[in-house]
């Protein structure tokens, strides 16, 4: 098949998902799993094959380690995948409803997007999440893998496939491109592609939202802050600080950049520093910081506005509340940004005017997760203005329609003042 | 100022919105109607200039007519703008609760998108409108007009500034882009605009969906349809049919094809042809429709797809609603469709299957319209299938923040067992 032919497909199959029960997507769902324990020995064999070549081709040591796809690996991704046949049928769900008039009733309900691409670079564990998300919120998926997994990533797609094949899935909602051409091609098909979920490292996403027309659920940099106010408890900022930036500094809602207010920062630097090297930190900071730390490194305008996925912190001593929201806003990556401070107003301003996907008050940056919010399962973090923002579910993937039901109604009847709206807001759930 | 400029001022402008309260708005959209009246005669005496300029280029009727903007268009704008005042703020209203644990809260809550991009041909109401939506709604505006409304736009533009800023607004939130360069510089500006709102005519927005990363969110064609089922009530059927047609032919959601039930269509067409006839619609068909209604002309397959707002109606008899749904899959534009039908399973297949913004049971596809919706107010119309779908009212310019207020919690107690999400969900609205 050419990708033309497969996008049709994934298109085509799509529609009939929209209307598939929920029986029968959680039943596909358990069948996936089966198959997943059933082909375990022969989808480990395939993914050695990859990390034999990829060894050889001197592949990335974090690279490699996200390459591998093992045992505990199947466990993990089968498991993940019974507790999102218990989470609810997102599809179907009444927002809201409105009588336009007697027997003409207005819903908005929830339905699948349509066809989501997925492009990633070498962990095949997203190739099975992002599928079963896809799966139980009724979209096609098209999936693009980086070469290293290709072995790997070719017999989990066929296992899913006939998986939900045999539990009555209509054919060709999941499929793989294997096309020559690289990703560029598929950041193209916005006629058949609604949405693109990248997953792999900042700049590899960060091409992707640059080079397309068609909307990207993700994140690049995740620039996260803490800023210590004027009637902090300073006790609590010191674990909030040390907390943020080292409970697990690889990920993206990590601390990067400590800003202190400054009739604060001499009481509070000092002790903090001790933390932080205890922990093996290294700070940078601004002129102020120097001067009241001495024997750190100075802070470049680069460092602002970097990630550094390590154990590093830049600090920076502010005037006031509004240099912090305005260096928040200026370096960093709209991710997740704390306040700690007593003043009700000030962390109700920060959290207003700090432009982040996740504003917080007396709390750790780390917090900002989906398992942590309790969101049941996570489709991605997005640091986006439009569709969805922060820890993103299953709703993510999801949509809405306009679905009316009339008697016969006519806009003239309305047009022509012989019948009138009534506009009647209601609970009432959509249902045929 | 160049344009970088603007941009960045229209961005810090917007952060201060975010955090302005309702009344200040709501006086500020008060300040705009007193001075929209003040300086009636001298923005009818700059449109008078445009119209001159106009005609003397031979700018068509139509254009001319959308172009005009007299004591009249002042009128209709004010009062729009006083409705926009009655409705409540969409901003800080809360989405979701959960508690995380005790004294750890998580809260969804709504918030400006920040700066709105709007292009638009022509018509210079389009910028009162969507500026004062934008200003309710918390957002900064980027507004860039056609050259042949100049006069008119810098006026309008420059008393709604001026009006506002007196009101107590922050300068800059709302800016005329009057640089040489076309619009494609603005469709660069993604690090500046989240959004772009585009009108004017379809070609106009199609392009501009082509030649941005920036989401944008409007419709280009409306090819819309009505499907006749084989259980429908015929004399129910008709009235749809015609007041889909005709009630007003130049909007996107008149409808274009009519696609029948071969079992009816030979009772259905003729009664039909006659009704049509009187109003003036020129009748195309396919092969069987010809059979059917002779002297009429064939519907080709560039007809399927045309959008004609006109008094015109292309004609396709169905072997059944399969065949329907996959017409109106391929060729619709995901605008409103309607089923007229006494089958409950196959109009609730047909809502789920046609994978439109508005899908409708027994009605006229003319009903999908914010006003009909009772939505408030009108952003636009989307067929995206992402952010907002259908006729748009205000919920268009927000977006979402995760906002969360703790006591002082860190990640590491819950990593290491010490502590344990509770993650109990409850209806408490976000305050501070």
């Amino acid at each position: 098949m050419n990708i033309l032919d497969v996008a049709n497909s994934a298109k085509k199959a799509s529609i009939s998902l929209s209307a598939t029960n929920t029986e029968l997507k959680n039943e596909a769902l358990k069948e996936i799993v089966k198959a997943l324990n059933n082909n375990a020995s022969e989808i480990i064999k395939a993914n050695q094959l990859d990390l034999e070549v990829s060894q050889k081709n001197n592949l990335a040591a974090p690279l490699l380690k996200r390459l591998r796809f093992d045992a505990a690996k199947i466990q993990e991704v089968t498991e993940e995948i019974e507790s999102l046949i218990k989470i609810p049928d997102p599809v179907g769900e009444t927002l809201s409803t409105m009588e336009l008039d007697n027997g003409l009733e207005l819903y908005k309900v929830t339905c699948p997007i349509g066809v989501i691409g997925v492009i990633f670079e070498s962990r095949p564990d997203a190739l099975v999440q992002i599928s079963s998300l896809c799966l139980k919120s009724g979209n096609s998926v098209l999936l693009k893998g980086g070469s290293e997994a290709q072995n790997t990533n070719r017999i989990l797609a066929k296992t899913i496939a006939e998986a939900t094949l045999k539990a009555g899935i209509p054919d060709g909602w999941i499929q793989l491109l294997e096309t020559r051409s690289d990703v560029n091609e598929m950041l193209k098909m916005d006629d058949f592609i609604d949405l693109i979920i990248p997953r792999g490292s900042n700049e590899f996403v960060q091409y992707i939202m640059d080079n397309t027309n068609i909307a990207v659920l993700g994140h690049a940099d995740g620039i996260c802050h803490v800023y210590v106010d004027e009637t902090a408890d300073l006790a609590m900022a010191e674990d909030i600080v040390i907390d943020s930036k080292t409970q697990y500094v690889a990920v993206c809602n990590a601390t990067e950049t400590l800003l202190v207010h400054e009739k604060i920062a001499p009481e509070f630097l000092p002790g903090l520093k001790n933390k932080l090297i205890a922990k093996n930190v290294t700070i940078l900071g601004d002129q102020q910081t120097i001067n009241i730390l001495e024997e750190i490194q100075p802070a470049t305008e680069d460092d602002w506005a970097t990630e550094y996925l390590d154990y590093m912190l830049s600090i920076k001593v502010v005037k006031n509340m509004d240099e912090a929201i305005d260096h928040i806003n200026k370096y960093g990556s709209g991710h997740t940004d704390s306040i700690v401070t007593a003043d009700k107003n000030n962390a109700k301003r920060f959290m207003n005017q700090v432009d982040s996907a996740n504003v917080f008050w007396n709390c750790s940056t780390r917090f900002s997760d989906g398992f942590r919010y309790g969101l049941g399962a996570e489709v991605g973090i997005s640091t986006n203005k439009i569709h969805a923002r922060g820890p993103v579910g299953l709703e993510g993937l999801l949509i809405y329609k306009w679905k009316m039901i009339g008697t016969g109604q006519i806009v003239d009847d309305y047009s022509t003042g012989k019948k009138k709206f009534t506009h009647k807001k209601s609970n009432k759930k959509f249902e045929i």
